[in-house]
């Protein structure tokens, strides 16, 4: 986990929607970052799309595209033994 | 919007989840479809991607596999006359 890549990870969580947006557009303009991994899970994955678009598309237009979306899910027991499927995304955004 | 794949297109909204799922395997396994494409928007989006993956990985396992995903987002006036942009998302399941 420690390859060049994780540097520019930016996982979407609860936090004020723009302190991601600007995670992002930092990476680029002042972290010479190539790629930027968005990633979330469950509810936070609608999230993450709207991060990716707002960066790409309103602060970074015509710079960065969205390179490659991948999604994919685990299952687990939640404390009632019941099984719960959780879904990821992971969006790349690359330099132009 | 009156090609092949429109019949075999199906919206997440906020109905109970389970009927999207029964929606996108009904139409593999009695509609002969080859590909279903599932699409959603804004807080709906996570929940396509649930549907997507309980579909291909538990009701359709092995048959069916996530082909395709792209993200899109429009940005329109609400009724106060702000700005806002709302994203969207086309998972396209396909056949092995």
């Amino acid at each position: 986990m420690a390859d060049r890549n994780d540097d520019h990870t930016v996982f979407i969580g609860s936090k004020p929607f723009m302190n991601y947006v600007t995670g992002v557009v930092m990476q680029f303009t002042t972290q010479g970052a190539n790629e930027v991994v968005i990633k979330s899970r469950g509810k936070f994955i609608s999230r993450a799309v709207d991060v990716a678009e707002v960066a790409a598309k309103r602060f970074l237009e015509g710079n960065v595209v969205i390179r490659d979306i991948k999604v994919d899910s685990e299952e687990f027991e939640n404390k009632e033994g019941r099984k719960v499927r959780v879904s990821s995304i992971e969006i790349t955004l690359g330099k132009k």
